[in-house]
């Protein structure tokens, strides 16, 4: 059968989500959130983060990130971020929807991360003093990064450190934060508020759920703004407990993490493979379950051969592709390539 | 068991919506609605309409309300609405949001229901030469209203014959439509546009699914903005295909008239014991499945000892109640209600 | 030569004011209010006040009320204010727009007033477990109101003090605060921040000046989000001594309460004579310069053949017009009013 | 005395404006635009522009690009500019707030100048079927440029069939519109509608008037937009004639074209001195009334010693300096600046 490696989104939910689900679906219960399982959420994310947070569960990683940037950011501020960023080429302007006029201001970095000296740069160019420029309010990185590495922790804490003195909230697009967090091998605190982030887009969908993401609030101070902006744009559901059932499963016996070490080690094994074929190059380091590999014909072609479709990325230098490694791919899958990318070797 | 009149909101998902989940829960399939359910989801509802229209799926009813609103209405327009709409006291502002600075213009009306006359009356303080209101965008109604009434054909007909000569677009709350179209027995087409209907915010999630609503856009030209707004907002969810599985299992079979058929029935048998109590009396007419009733203390009372549950609604006269029935309602609820308002009778 | 009452915006300058245009019509100096007039504003507004004020240049009303509310009121806030308010039915929309999305929040008052009890009234309405409804952030009142009355230091404390229980901002519309302050005899800092007023709109326009009006914020926490939203509507003009001329002016030797005198008493000339005139009504208390009064077709008449054009003002009751006295007003033109009246006396 | 170089809006107003103000100084005369000078504004404006067009007076240039380009771009929408734009570096996001989400997209271009080509290639990654970018709206060009060069009609036009091919509205941010005209010998409707430009920013203020600049409207479509935006932001100002009368008099017996070309005459002259002047580099043709240089620091010094002040310019090339000619200029100022350079010449 057909395999294709577009994206993590396209796999199906994970069986004890969907019984999770399931299990709630019995008898009348309060709407709006005021349910039992709703009114433990906080409760059972506090514990997750060692921190006393707020949950507010959205549909879309899109939804997350427009509202938490939303709530941080004034409609005359700025956020900046990677110029690789989601919200910058994939979300149709979710900030500046949310925030009502605000801007991004993007730049380079390595590794599709954003440095702190960088920032601090950056930073020069905004002030009090200096009208011209729009407010400088909030930074945004990306975990993993939209190319599949990872920024360690000594990274966070440095831009956390140049937002700190700077006077910025800082923000953490989640989408794929257990497998960072999987990767890096930290607590969830240790790679959010201790490192300096004050609020999480948390994707929850690419391991397992079925539209289910969450905004995570650390500091208390910017719950109201995400409250309003939360109900109004239309994710106060009535029947949240089906949001709920979503959210208890993932993070319950650890769910999440083992999904993200199962596509993480998927990647792994087929970036091994890929590295030693001829022609291959690895564009970025394979960190997570995000491949970003430059293949040759050959290696499409053979991959086609075997019913393995990979999709080119927009790039200056031609032939890059992504790869991704779902937590669900079957066991047989590495095996697929590895016996497509030996012809390509032979030839 | 104690049971809660509160609202439909609190019922579970009907096992054939959950069916439908849980069946299309299988392989990988393309994110963003390519997946081939959410493909055919504008053919099954333009049949269902008898027209071709758009379908756009949100997760809430505030969702459908302000996207649908906030993409007719420009940023500096009004929305013309009956004073108890759903988008004046209970989304906290999703068209002001959505629409980026519009503005609620309402009125009082018998039953809940806007008039013609009373909107073609208010039109005249807006007009191209008098710019210091602001300009006179879209009408919107809710079928059935927020008191449990219908809009006949004829009525929905005469407001959108104001709204054409006025130049408004016109919007219909839909967010409890199949118990508007069950009551009246006509078709969604003649509830909708060939009464004037430009866009329609289709609840389902009241008469049996997890959260699915959807925007209908029955004139093209309306559909960009909806385009946009709905993907910024969050709402072009990656893994479309579990939205399209509901909104398909809604229609197919007649599940929504059959489910808005039991709720409307069971608030009509309730109704009419209730207006057989001394004491008791109808606020609006019941038209669905939301009854609005003066209940003396006698039968709280009796209602708390049966174990049934009414909450007390906002309103001048003290004593009003909102009852509402849901198509999952036990068949003993009616004999149950009947029990406790027999004990008041014969007090 | 006709005479028209239509409004007191239709006044020229006053001649003290063109010559400080004219006299600072000297050289080049630095834009963007870094000049030497314009750096002296902030000190010169704060003398006039009594406490450190900054001080925000606009060329109108619309401008001062929708920058200043839009600056301490939530995209998702609501403004309180008395449903006869500028800002309701004169601006189309500058809140809605400022703000990004809030609402206004109307209520019916006596004298054009908002009471104190009715607001914390409307306050019960509005919390933070309250959701549905929106944010309760602001409540504005006009003083001089939008029906020449005027709310006394006692009424003004009353309102401030709810807002200040509730967490409200507290603005004040100053189109006619000059003619306010000569009415009640009271300091600027009296009639507003020691009554609780956080933020102002100065409108100096009126009473002779081309067209400046100044938003003044009393507490420094708020200034931010004004310098951000001026900045970016186009209000930091390049040429900003020009307006810094005219304000400077304003207040220098009193122009302002001799001129706001001058209009205040013609006004209670002229509602002398109406009212000692037979089916002659007024409205209201004529407290400052604008004068509601019923009309009989005999006064009318009688005015146009004196050459003296009075307008109807939108009304529940036929025969309201609007009369407003202008600081400029010809000396001779009470008696031409006497005049008139005294032909209709003898009818 | 000293003299600066800063900008040409440090410049005082033309004495004939001010004749014009005061002239129109004189009784009372109907508000918000519907004066005699006012009325007859778009019948002067068309018959400069040799087309019916649509007058809005604003009070900055700011206000004219943010509302001009807020009514031709939609929420979703992105505008199109150079990177070195007024509105992407020095407004403060007057277009993000005025279109309330909008996104500018910028990219480089020779001359500080927009071209044709690389306009199309990037209007190649958005497009109606890809939803993850922002709608491709509106391309806004500043002529002349930021940098003191100046399109040609050729160029303009080339752009212009771009955007009409891709459904674009097109902008012109005309702070210096009449030194581009004066520059380049044509028409108005040459450089606007004739060559594509949908809806033009025109700037006064730096030609002789105190703060009047206008949104000038080719196509009526985008009327209604720009007249509601106009009113809710403050711009339909009570006393309308003043604007007016600045607006006419820049206009009558061809005051902008005289001030314009006394001020690009200046600059040449100053520009050929520099040229000759050992050590000295043109950054930028000197087209117009801006001088864009490189100056080593004799010259700087010898400036200083002669008074003349001259700003170091934002530069990844340090020693870069703006010059900027007024209209204003006396005489003597080329021979001050030609003094000091013959010091540097025999150094």
């Amino acid at each position: 059968m057909a395999y294709d490696f577009a994206s993590d989104n396209a796999a199906v939910v994970d069986p004890r989500v969907m019984a999770a689900i399931t299990a709630c679906n019995d008898g009348f219960v309060p709407p709006y959130g005021a349910d039992e399982l709703s009114s433990r959420l906080n409760r059972a994310y506090s514990d997750v983060f060692e921190r006393e947070v707020m949950v507010f569960p959205v549909s879309s990683g899109t939804a997350a990130n427009g509202l938490s940037l939303g709530a941080v950011t004034p409609s005359y501020g700025t956020v900046f971020c990677h110029e690789m960023a989601h919200i910058v080429g994939s979300e149709a302007g979710s900030v500046e929807f949310y925030s009502g006029g605000g801007r991004l201001v993007m730049f380079p970095g390595d590794g599709a991360k954003l440095g702190a000296a960088a920032l601090d740069a950056k930073l020069k160019g905004f002030g009090p003093s200096f009208l011209h420029q729009m407010h400088a309010s909030t930074v945004s990185l990306t975990q993993a990064t939209e190319r599949g590495t990872v920024y360690s922790l000594a990274e966070i804490g440095a831009i956390g450190e140049v937002a700190r003195r700077g006077g910025l909230k800082m923000h953490m697009d989640g989408a794929r934060f257990a497998n960072a967090l999987a990767a890096l091998g930290v607590t969830p605190a240790e790679m959010t508020w201790k490192s300096g982030v004050d609020i999480l887009s948390l994707g929850t969908t690419k391991s397992g759920t079925v539209m289910a993401e969450a905004v995570i609030v650390f500091d208390k101070a910017l719950a109201e703004a995400v409250r309003f902006k939360h109900k109004r744009a239309g994710f106060l559901h009535s029947k949240m407990r089906y949001f709920a059932a979503q959210l208890h499963a993932y993070v319950e016996s650890d769910l999440w993490l083992e999904n993200a070490r199962k596509a993480n080690a998927t990647a792994a094994r087929l970036a091994t493979a890929l590295a030693a074929t001829p022609g291959v190059e690895l564009a970025y380091p394979v960190e997570t379950n995000q491949i970003f590999v430059h293949l040759p014909d050959a290696v499409t072609k053979a991959f086609a051969a075997e019913g393995l479709n990979v999709r080119p990325w927009a790039s200056s230098r031609p032939g890059l592709h992504r790869m991704v490694a779902s937590y669900c791919d079957p066991e047989a899958l590495v095996a697929r390539v590895e016996r497509a990318l030996a012809t390509v070797g032979k030839g």
